[in-house]
């Protein structure tokens, strides 16, 4: 891309940090190696994936040992979704209306092979209580699945009270952590669920590796087959260079959360300024939120046509989801908030990074003005 | 690894072509990007997998519309076993007694189901004749899968013949190609087969992307969901940089196999006379094979202490399928084809990459002999 494009699309994916890049580079070139062939080159690799494995546990508030290396976040959740209720039998599955397609397809697979599945609502401003839990959880129930926080409002769960609650019933808990990893403090053993999913790009690490973080007094079944690798959680070679950078990737949020944390901030306060005085609605404004996270909607303006006119000036923003930005639905997590879909459609999220600037969150207000503007005398003309 | 290293392990893992860094380096990064992304960013990701997709399907004789990217042979053959078995529906599954285990593994985890599953034997040089598959096949047969060329042995199957048997039966046919891309010619249109697995880290590409190659007119479910991505057979944000490799990787076996070839012939010829020199026992000696792989036994020899005294002095060569060094039961392979438990115990697989030379094979064998009369001399002591 160009310098004058303005990346604001970091819940969709982030830029590899260079450091990150020099971490994986000598496992790009001179140390390749199988993590389970038993000569030098195979231990060189095991020991370069066990540094990472206390890297990513270290910045997640676990164990080593409870460290699952998959191939992404999708692969952690499916693992979580379909492995636990497997080993657990046919039963009652429960996650909340606002999960990733990646929970929610998985859990809608095991209801057609025989499971009960169903769904904790949410409130207007997109939090799951612990008695909207409450009210969904049966006998029945082996698993619930609630994200840490949303992929596309930004709104964080209590986790922690959640969690509690379902193990006065004795079912598991499994909580997607993708979106909250290195933009807030992610601490598996304070949140008390037994499995946890977290993805390596979402972190300015490479693509290609995530993790399930599994307490491991429960039982999973793995989804993919083979050599045995990852305990026999999860077959096939793994992903030396992408695990590497993944375990950099997380060193360097166990060391800069903080910083990150109050610069995001800072400039996400400086964008809803001056989305405010736009007009645009901010969805899950009075919810705690991801400091990187605005979902908004100007009324009337339409979020897709919006995103297009952004992207031709120069600025990557997502009209929802980039999973599923391929349907022409409105946003399912505001459905599920209640938001009418004539706004829903309106929707826009900005997701900030460490790589941007006032000067760019300046830049695009300013163009996000004029766009608007020019959209509103297109719509009044073609009324 | 040290310049006195030596790599003869190119089964289990390949270096990374330096050509096919350079082609993933601008992907890891300024072109970032979530190929599901709607904006500039998104489409380039977008535009740069299209063209690997291209480069993929030159090298296997594909259409590019056929090629499924996964994470790599493992996922691709769990999605064809799992996939094509659970869109048929329950009925009978064959599979060779030759396979990887991410193929066995799955194909019994379909049994656990309700599934039949036949194996099909090998003759003592690793051959699967059509007779053979024709003789486990029956009216509810729905898959049958031989892999195109043993990890092990190298052995090549006659995937033609042996497709044309099944397709009579009505039976779709599903081969694992991972040894066999880059090595010898592999054309998915002339095999006749309905799905095809391939990985790039066996060809000199990155680690952490694969391909199932899909023969559109059979139904197949995905086994990883969520965002829908490949055509909704595998959810996912594809691995970028990873896809670009692959596909360099792949257009270089394009351009290249011919002379590759003739290299890792001429090799491997240097290096059985050595072994027949020595008395090795070489396995599958009659059959066609790779032209990179030598799976062997010195006689009286263990293999896994062999393995481990060559590794010392700086070889790294393999006792049996990386995936599955881990156990320390004779090869399944072996066993199928009527080899001696004991004998079977003293197998040693060399694997050579276009990275090796005929110096390399020279210093080899030079050691191989040196180690082998010392473990015989400790053998007498020890009897």
């Amino acid at each position: 891309m160009s310098a004058t494009n303005h990346y604001f699309d970091h819940n969709g994916t982030t830029p590899l940090d260079t450091r990150v890049l020099e971490a994986m580079l000598p496992f790009l070139s001179q140390q390749h190696g199988n993590a389970t062939s038993r000569h030098a080159y195979g231990r060189a690799a095991r020991h370069a994936i066990d540094q990472a494995r206390a890297q990513v546990a270290q910045a997640a508030g676990a164990h080593p040992s409870q460290v699952i290396f998959t191939a992404g976040g999708t692969e952690a959740n499916n693992l979580a979704i379909t492995g636990i209720s497997q080993a657990a039998g046919i039963g009652h599955i429960a996650i909340s209306s606002i999960e990733h397609p990646c929970v929610t397809r998985p859990a809608e697979a095991m209801q057609a092979r025989g499971w009960a599945l169903s769904r904790v609502p949410v409130d207007a401003d997109g939090n799951i209580t612990a008695a909207a839990v409450q009210s969904v959880l049966n006998k029945e129930s082996l698993l619930l699945s609630v994200m840490l926080a949303n992929n596309e409002t930004g709104v964080i769960q209590d986790i922690a009270a959640i969690a509690e609650t379902a193990r006065r019933h004795g079912v598991s808990v499994h909580t997607d952590a993708v979106q909250a990893l290195g933009k807030i403090k992610v601490d598996f053993a304070a949140l008390n669920v037994h499995a946890m999913t977290l993805s390596s790009h979402k972190i300015n690490g490479p693509q290609g590796a995530g993790a399930l973080i599994v307490d491991k007094r429960i039982d999973i079944q793995p989804v993919l087959l083979g050599g045995g690798q990852e305990k026999g959680l999860r077959s096939g070679t793994e992903n030396l260079a992408a695990i590497v950078g993944f375990g950099a990737a997380c060193e360097l949020v166990s060391a800069e959360l903080l910083q990150r944390t109050a610069r995001l901030r800072q400039m996400r306060e400086q964008l809803e300024t001056g989305l405010a005085s736009l007009g645009a609605q901010l969805f899950g404004a009075s919810a705690e939120r991801l400091p990187n996270t605005s979902f908004f909607a100007v009324p009337e303006i339409d979020g897709e046509t919006l995103v297009m006119a952004l992207d031709r000036k120069g600025f990557a923003v997502a009209s929802g989801s980039a999973c599923s930005s391929d349907s022409g639905e409105p946003s399912h997590v505001l459905l599920a908030m209640g938001v009418q879909p004539d706004l829903a459609r309106g929707a826009v999220r900005v997701s900030l990074g460490v790589d941007n600037t006032t000067e760019h969150i300046t830049a695009f207000l300013h163009t996000l003005q004029s766009e608007v503007n020019r959209l509103k005398r297109l719509t009044a003309i073609a009324v």
